[in-house]
């Protein structure tokens, strides 16, 4: 059979996992993800070799052995987005070429029957040969949650902050980030990139009632920085107390300074939400 | 110094408790409360005696023993709602008389310094001598989430259940139990009580948008028997799939037998919201 590209939107729950991109030795979604489509792969191919060849299932054959070890190599993932360690995603995408003759309905399924309970695959489809999760995508968007009461059940999904911050001077802030611009000042070191410019499409806070009540900061753009949401958002509640103004927040976007930046917020209020394709 | 009856109000979330009620070599909400007051009581015992008298700080001495004896007692803990395992509070009351010489704001955030990050002490505050939280409440809330996608992200939340479901008939239902019923019908065995009559003052069924939409079943009562709304959603959620008619609905309301109702509802989707008093 062809192999055929698939696409994969993800969601799950961060909390235990080591972040998206595959770590040897650490519980990653990449990983677990990767480990579900390759036992799903050897299971539909000793399957296929049941019914052709009348193999023996209990794989204790010499040919069975090697047949298993022929399928048995990775089959890659291409994530949109890396999060890290202990963010979510309602909406992550990744796509892999599968040498799997099943429809994706049939795919998506078999992989939540594999997978863990703090990760499922939403949906599963088939796209063009030269689809690639990463380099396709045209926008991103995340969303961070800021609680202003401590909650033991919101803990691990919104960032505690005091009440009192200044929803206006953060908005006011928020807002000169829309457009173009260098945010190496909002990056985390550890990449290799040609350049830190990014185009911020949307920018919004917002506050939003039920479960205690939060505040809702949504941020789209073509790109983005490693820890970069949550550098800005850090930021952003520095200007929230007054410890930094709307005019300071702007200084330290145009430094492209990476030491003048606020605290990093916590990545359990950080959520992958979208990423969106022309195609 | 004399004990000051206090009143606390409690969040949980219920995942990892075997409910509220104490029970020996279980983690439940009740025990771990219990412990932690217990905990700060031989503290401060400790360091007004140290103040006081001079005894030695490493508790070695025989005197140290004795005393430590005598205030490491139980004080018993009285909830409002015997919450079963799995089952979450945003608002659980319980009241302690404390023979803890501090502020009530000092003893809330000084047993939440104790507490697992899974509990947390909302407010303290001292109350007459007379209240008890269980039997001066004069109603009480839960509310059930119902999910209509699979989330990883609130999986241990509300309830996964298929889209579908018919919210007028649902809402038709709920209606009829409205004002004083024999909720025998809606009860888990294993309760012994006189009567199971409950005095229902609101039910509402609500859609709401937001992570990615949910049903919100709220209901308050003047008081609620074991598994009472659980059983009620789960009925509800037959009549919303079309099983049950609103008719059989009633039907099953007055016919006052437990084998009449439809599943339990899971408990990670319910919420103990409120419990209100008049003094």
């Amino acid at each position: 059979m062809e192999p055929r590209n698939t696409r994969f939107t993800i969601e799950y729950d961060g909390t235990r996992f080591a972040g998206w991109q595959l770590q040897p030795g650490q519980r990653t979604v990449q990983g677990v993800l990767e480990a579900a489509v390759l036992d799903l792969r050897v299971r539909v191919a000793g399957e296929t070799r049941d019914e052709s060849g009348g193999a023996e299932r209990d794989g204790s054959g010499p040919g069975e052995d090697a047949a298993r070890q022929d399928i048995s190599e990775r089959i890659p993932l291409t994530g949109a987005g890396r999060t890290d360690a202990g963010v979510h995603a309602l909406g992550q995408v990744a796509n892999a070429t599968l040498p799997i003759d099943l429809p994706p309905e049939t795919i998506a399924s078999a992989l939540n029957s594999r997978l863990p309970d703090d990760l499922l695959v939403k949906r599963a489809e088939v796209v063009d040969a030269d689809f690639n999760a990463r380099f396709d995508a045209v926008a991103r968007s995340y969303v961070y949650l800021i609680g202003r009461e401590e909650s033991p059940l919101w803990r691990l999904r919104r960032w505690y902050v005091r009440p009192g911050l200044d929803i206006e001077s953060m908005r006011g802030a928020a807002r000169t980030l829309t457009g173009e611009h260098d945010f190496s000042s909002f990056c985390l070191a550890g990449s290799e990139l040609e350049h830190h410019r990014c185009r911020v499409r949307a920018i919004s806070l917002e506050w939003e009632p039920g479960f205690g009540g939060m505040l809702v900061f949504r941020v789209e753009a073509n790109r983005f920085l490693r820890g970069m949401v949550r550098s800005i958002v850090g930021t952003l509640v520095d200007v929230g107390r007054g410890r930094t103004t709307p005019e300071d927040f702007s200084v330290i976007l145009e430094a492209r300074d990476r030491g003048r930046a606020g605290a990093t917020a916590p990545a359990h209020g950080l959520y992958l939400e979208r990423v969106t394709y022309t195609k």
